[in-house]
């Protein structure tokens, strides 16, 4: 039966490890039928001195592919170190331009010229573009091997060429068709309407669809890119500057990496941290440390409002202890209430579900939603108190009705303020410019919980005066 | 300057519905030029009985591409209810084989033997093999319209064959080799091998690589898929039945769905929720309610363990009131650090950086981690109580000094608890074959609560013992 699932060998490294000590030739032999991207993933386990031994190992076009998985990103940079100019300078010059830019941004600077002069002028001059541009951006991520051809080009003739320049082109799926006299970009056609059209003499520009093609420009957000590719299901989208003239290429592979990189930022901001930048496996114990310690102090900061307020009740506590049973209760209930608020905001505002100006709407939404929400806690709340308290599982007081009113509407008003708190946060954090995905569950439980001390004081005075306080 | 970005017309609703109301030929005209994609979003916002006209005065293929549009899910039932059967059946019928089984899904069970009598036989059997499968797994969200052929054919042959049948098909660029006497996978080569092959009069099975190809099973998760064809760059992935024939394919941009539609659900958990299932805009506030209810209220019931915990305290707080007002601050260290770990740790998990088998090691790394953010935090917790007594902002008593060593030491506890805790909690969730997903910031933080609280007393009876206690 070969119909066995081929499996993606989570563990290769060790056997890696193993073949290192024994025949290069085994190694070889063993290392060319591997997948680019499994080979890239031993390889990260490997000291950057024998990943450059198996680098060494592995045919040249393996080894180009395997250098160009995204997956090796933070560790070709000290294999590269390790290779002489004879093996490193073929193998960069092959790699695809927007992994090339990738590997010299992690080179130190001063490293950087010794491989550039290993790179022939035109991939220089490349490279010194796509470098200009930061990571974040569709020109940061985009490669400037694509297929482009005059619109005037005969389907025949844009087939015949496209099978002669296409192994050296990141996609040969989307054809650029540039306009003969300036080259501007004037439309896009696909391999497969190529492939379809009936009459192969006539020319390119009348297959497919002639509308203005979609496009972005070199300083868009990659999470922007992302969106456009998955919303019109593109496999490509061009980074086109002021002139019109098309500057790259952004394909759906890159964009599926930035998805899930931006993704793993989402939730380790909204864990309440700095997004670790770096796998959690692989990041060195002291810059975790840093990276947590930044917002868990700030949050503690922050909190630290919390004694504050409480100093104001100590003579409220003194006079009715009962009371300080129920803080933990009432001011998470805000916070958690806070939190959901919080994730639906910022998953409805990257979704682009929901805008800026659609602050009020929300607001108007979260408003009732809160009242339901608090109404219920509440009222289970007031129930544990009655339950307790008539079964003899525990004494509040004469004055436990009272007692029992009081939670339940504490509740009531700080799961109402945690809803509307916590969905307006990210509003409010993107109106001043910030990320709304900084707006972590931490954060707003923290916001809410300075408050929610105040609310529940407030109603148990209101309620107690003159029987417990 | 015809360069500008055409921008993705975010409001093209109210547009349609003034269309709608004019002269039909405007309409039909007015949205030929639109992208699918965008007149999908724009019949979102519409009346289904609206929608409907505005599908019948588009042109057939643009009706099929808005049809299959993944972004009208949840909208195609209502509009295909109100088209009578001449415009819904060839509809139905161009759908791609993933969508179709999309808007199966989501008719009420009596509607669908009408629509189902609308298909062809063919279309009607394809259909029935994709419904058999939950949509969460790859034959849920594969299609059946992929090229295959015999591994005998000529490359030429395949090219003809392609320009054929392609217009059919959801993807020309993978080409599915296979065994001519039983019909089994045995290769897979992409269109630009082909257009690459030197000689085309040989077999297609000389071209490319000639690997085992990779495939899933029909009940392979969506997520694994998605890992699959992300990490391997793939454009689309075979599903193979257990006698190794290709049953259909899951392309990219259905994978690119099923992330974005993951990550939601995922951040909707993280915040302490049920994932909506549904835009935050157009989901009922009933429903909402629901959604958000559950949780919050099994996350009150345990919290509900701080108030029996507090209970237990009552004596110690009465006797020395001024310990209750740093509980808010403590406990919600211990949230906020393990609200850090878990989102570490969930994202770890689901970029398969770490496995189940992994806790251990993870266990000993959180561990130093929470005891040095824990003394971090002790440390600033002490100087806050030592400034405000020795500049007089406030009276902690005669024993000032041991209940700042008291907040001290217990957030040093409580810290490392909460690290700990949060790290290994969804280690258990999955463990216990949960989505470890489900490790809720609200939830880590209710369960790190209890515990701080009487990490807290403890600390204060061991060394308030004798003086204030």
């Amino acid at each position: 039966m070969p119909s066995v699932h081929p499996p993606p060998s989570p563990n290769a490294a060790p056997e890696l490890l193993y073949l290192l000590h024994g025949d290069p030739v085994d190694l070889a032999e063993a290392l060319s039928g591997m997948r680019a991207a499994d080979v890239a993933e031993a390889l990260r386990d490997l000291h950057p001195d024998g990943a450059s031994k198996v680098m060494a190992a592995l045919p040249f076009d393996l080894a180009v592919q395997v250098f160009d998985e995204p997956e090796l990103e933070g560790h070709r940079c000290a294999i590269v170190q390790q290779m002489n100019d004879q093996a490193a300078g073929p193998l960069i010059e092959a790699m695809s331009s927007d992994q090339q830019a990738d590997l010299f941004r992690e080179l130190p600077e001063a490293n950087r010229a010794r491989f550039l002069k290993l790179l022939a002028a035109p991939t220089r001059e490349a490279l010194r573009l796509l470098l200009a541009y930061p990571p974040e951006t569709a020109a940061g991520i985009m490669t400037t091997e694509f297929v482009s051809m005059p619109t005037t080009w005969t389907v025949d003739r844009a087939l015949k060429y496209i099978s002669e320049v296409g192994r050296a082109k990141e996609t040969v799926y989307a054809i650029y068709l540039l306009d003969p006299a300036d080259g501007r970009l004037l439309q896009v056609v696909s391999l497969r309407d190529l492939m379809l059209a009936a009459d192969r003499s006539q020319p390119v520009s009348e297959v497919g669809n002639k509308r203005v093609p979609l496009r972005v420009t070199p300083l868009t957000d990659r999470e922007d890119v992302a969106r456009l590719i998955s919303k019109y299901n593109l496999l490509a989208v061009p980074v086109v500057d002021d002139t019109g003239r098309v500057l790259g290429i952004v394909t759906v592979d890159d964009v599926i990496d930035a998805i899930v990189r931006e993704q793993t930022e989402d939730v380790q901001k909204f864990g309440g941290m700095e997004a670790l930048d770096e796998p959690y496996t692989e990041i060195t114990f002291g810059r975790m440390i840093r990276k947590r310690a930044g917002w868990l102090c700030a949050l503690f900061l922050g909190e630290m409002l919390t004694a504050t307020a409480m100093g104001h009740f100590e003579g409220e506590i003194a006079k009715a202890v009962v009371l300080s049973l129920f803080i933990p209760l009432i001011i998470s209930s805000g916070g958690n209430s806070g939190s959901q608020a919080t994730s639906l905001i910022i998953r409805a505002l990257a979704l682009r579900e929901v805008r800026l100006g659609d602050w009020w709407r929300i607001a108007m939404r979260e408003l009732p939603a809160g009242l339901a929400l608090g109404l219920i806690l509440g009222a289970i709340g007031i129930v544990r108190i009655v339950v307790w308290q008539k079964l003899g599982w525990y004494d509040y007081g004469t004055h436990w009705a009272l007692v029992a009113g009081t939670v339940g509407g504490a509740l009531v008003g700080v799961v109402t303020f945690g809803s509307l708190a916590g969905s307006m946060l990210p509003f409010l954090l993107k109106r001043l410019g910030f990320d709304p995905a900084s707006a972590s569950a931490p954060f707003v439980a923290t916001l809410v919980d300075v408050t929610g001390l105040v609310i529940y004081f407030s109603v148990a005075f209101a309620i107690l005066r003159g029987t417990l306080l």
